[in-house]
């Protein structure tokens, strides 16, 4: 690959200050003339610098004084509302969901996706893959076995070691017994939905919440009832109390406490511990959903619901498939005092995973490599994030609202006066650009003015205009809407 | 590893003539004169090699006449009677299999098993190892992304084409598109299960039938009917329609046409013809598993029942676990008009398999090699059933039975006078040898004095001496029956 000019470098170096704070909204930057002095570079090439910067709206030119940091674009678009918190959805079934989802699939069947902002999932330059391979090479030559040997149940392997291990810095004390592999987090939902509900079972859900989980529901016949949930704590430990004293057949609850998807909010301790206490109080299983804890902008992530726990009564889901090999489909589960019986439907359901990528992830978890793989990975989300909510707030029609999530790989975008995704979901479709709309987060119609995008990608020339683009249609549709009103 | 003597050398070449029938029972073998001629070898040796041939029981010696070809000891031993197909047992829901696995399982746990005659599982040196290993290398080399992407669901790869060219050989048109991968035949007959049955819904299976399928069921809350099967030609028709006749809420029929587990039968053309036929008249599905085919003793397997499939009714569920890498956990499903359906299941159950074991084991199937090692993995497996089957005939009580089957890598062995096989399980296990008892097979009591053997490994001194050890425990229990009777 050719190197990128000079002018592209520099420019890279200065974003990054802006990036790290050491040069604020307002602080002017080098003159041309220092331009010149400091990096050694001609006149033509200081100005290709001060223009690129400013053609991506890092910086303003003022007449005569020179160009100055501008205010993050991001930072004027307002934040969401939180939802009210009196009253909870009657449960409902989700008869809807799969009809919903085959609609969305087909649709985009018809058309070849250019830009693909629908799905959570990170570009896989974000991973490890050269250091992943090296190993799983290795255990090739060493344990050659691997292949032609079944799994012995129970057997332990490097993955539930590590799993078990980094449990402690979040507060869980488990032993690697009590950890088993699962094909990625949605068969561990799956085996702890059926471990303590059955079909007709009403299962509280955070309300959005993801399709996948939906999804998870109405295939196994249990209903869902939505709880409200705020944008930036999460569920509401107070709607979901009205709901468990209203409703006697809630046998769940299921929480992504960190980053929830699609919201991006994260739990505050104080929350998470009352709701294990209100779960025990009654009697209903508490299922937390870890999957994005380790894409939290912090070097270790807070403490896992499950660390409350001293009962049994907190299921612990987990999966590296977004932060360390979308290739390989390996989440775990901690049962508690289900523990036996999500043992005996993981067999039934799938016997033991493959142990050759059990340990290859494994052995790289041990290493110090895992947690330096995690922070670059936070550093560049954390980067595609801004850019695309600048460009969000540059773009997307007047009143668009947005929550900055503080991590993860997605950004969940509110358009105004109610103004219907699907409209947009369908008019970028024709240009083969596609998003995930509102209407699938939830059975009612409250978020069919949402959408959410996927930051996973980094932000080149065409995802930036892919992100242009869907402004524009949104914009438009917002001016027909006004119009017709 | 060193190489064998001479004598046994030539030992194996005798056999082998045994094997392939070029000497009969009843041949004389040659005399030591013209052993010592022909291979030119000592006295000594040619003893040596008469011998030992005599005391593994393949030749006798017959005074001043030399040594003779022994009728094979398993064909003294009698085969099973048919079952009465006359009466189907009332459909039971299976809410103790699950009881009576752990119990089984819990056994295991305290003793340090040191011959497990239990699992139908072939020995990894069975298994093409060294090949895999080099294919997998490469694909790391060429295709790191495998480890860095999700899998696109939908995307074709080389295992769902090779699944859809073999199929051809018996029978089946299927294009790619049609096979989805699944993390083994397991997840394939849940995922047949739960497309075309409710909870509570009733599945004809087979009688006996293996403990998997029944724990699937209770598991899914289904209920069982087991249908009479006959120990040659499988799964009674008659006795199937007779039961459609009877209840109205049969949903699904589940059968393993070729060496079904544990009986080893083999269902002829005509009665999968039938088969098909009455499903469709009753609008029940019919749900083929097809484990087993590649190991009966033959070139091509049989026609699948799914060839006579005409209106998409029959599901057809597979699996290399046996046959080609117990290390990975690679089946499918071709569902016919439940593939939308099965795909949606497939996805919010655990999501699409991962890319690198279907890479590897789909291009190993493309191969020759995939053909040459089936045939030396069936020739294995044979010697190794008629090994296990002689010392059966030649060690277990008089009046015990067995179907000797036409391939496949497991016995299903009747002991006399309905001698309980958890007597015999219980008293092997001290001795830690494992077994898996007839009352792990069905809901009934109806083959409590049946037991099942694992004949994958190699039959080693201590193989044989376990078998052997087996035989005298069951005798033992025999004359013990006999004398408080």
């Amino acid at each position: 690959m050719d190197s990128p000019p000079l002018y592209r470098k520099l420019a890279t170096h200065y974003i990054d200050a802006i990036g790290a704070g050491s040069l604020k909204p307002g602080d002017r930057l080098p003159s041309l003339r220092s331009l010149m002095r400091m990096h050694d570079i001609s006149l033509s090439t200081a100005l290709q610098l001060c223009r690129a910067m400013e053609s991506e709206g890092w910086v303003e030119a003022r007449d005569r004084s020179g160009y100055f940091v501008k205010r993050p674009r991001r930072l004027a678009i307002a934040a969401m509302e939180e939802p009210a918190t009196h009253v909870a959805p009657d449960p409902a079934q989700y008869v809807g969901i799969h009809a919903k989802v085959s609609d969305f699939v087909a649709r985009r069947r018809q058309h070849e996706v250019r830009i693909d902002f629908s799905t959570a999932r990170g570009s896989p330059e974000l991973y490890p893959g050269e250091a992943l391979r090296a190993i799983m090479m290795r255990l090739l030559r060493q344990k050659p076995a691997l292949l032609t040997t079944a799994a012995p149940s129970r057997s332990l392997n490097p993955l539930r070691e590590a799993a078990a291990r980094r449990g402690l810095r979040v507060g869980m004390t488990l032993s690697p017994d009590e950890v088993l592999t699962t094909n990625g987090c949605i068969e561990a939902l799956n085996l702890a939905l059926r471990a303590v509900a059955q079909p007709g079972d009403t299962v509280a859900v955070e309300s959005p919440t993801f399709y996948g989980l939906l999804q998870v529901l109405e295939s196994l016949g249990m209903r869902a009832l939505e709880i409200p949930t705020s944008p930036q704590t999460g569920l509401s430990i107070e709607a979901l109390e009205m709901a468990l004293d209203a409703y006697d057949n809630i046998k769940a609850v299921v929480t992504v406490p960190h980053l929830q998807n699609p919201l991006g909010s994260v739990m505050p301790d104080a929350h998470k511990e009352r709701l294990v206490a209100l779960c025990e109080q009654h009697d209903v299983a508490l299922i937390e959903d870890d999957t994005y804890s380790e894409l939290l902008d912090m070097d270790t992530p807070p403490r896992a619901i499950k660390s409350w726990d001293r009962t049994g009564n907190v299921i612990h889901c987990a999966s590296l498939h977004k932060i360390l090999a979308p290739g390989l489909r390996l989440g775990w589960i901690s049962a508690g005092r289900w523990h036996s019986r999500v043992e005996m439907l993981k067999y039934t359901q799938t016997r033991s995973n493959e142990e050759l990528s059990q340990w290859a992830a494994g052995e790289y978890m041990n290493t110090g490599a895992f947690d330096r793989h995690l922070r670059r990975l936070r550093d560049h989300l954390r980067q595609q994030r801004e850019q695309a909510a600048d460009a969000i707030a540059a773009h997307f029609p007047s009143g668009t609202r947005l929550n900055y999530p503080p991590g993860g790989l997605q950004l969940w975008v509110e358009l105004p006066d109610h103004l219907p995704s699907m409209t947009v979901f369908d008019l970028a479709l024709r240009e083969n650009i596609f998003i995930a709309p509102g209407t699938l987060f939830s059975n009612s119609s409250r978020f069919d003015h949402y959408l959410r995008l996927n930051c996973g990608w980094p932000i080149t020339e065409t995802i930036e205009a892919g992100l242009r683009r869907l402004g524009e249609i949104a914009s438009e549709c917002a001016a027909l809407q006004r119009k017709a009103a």
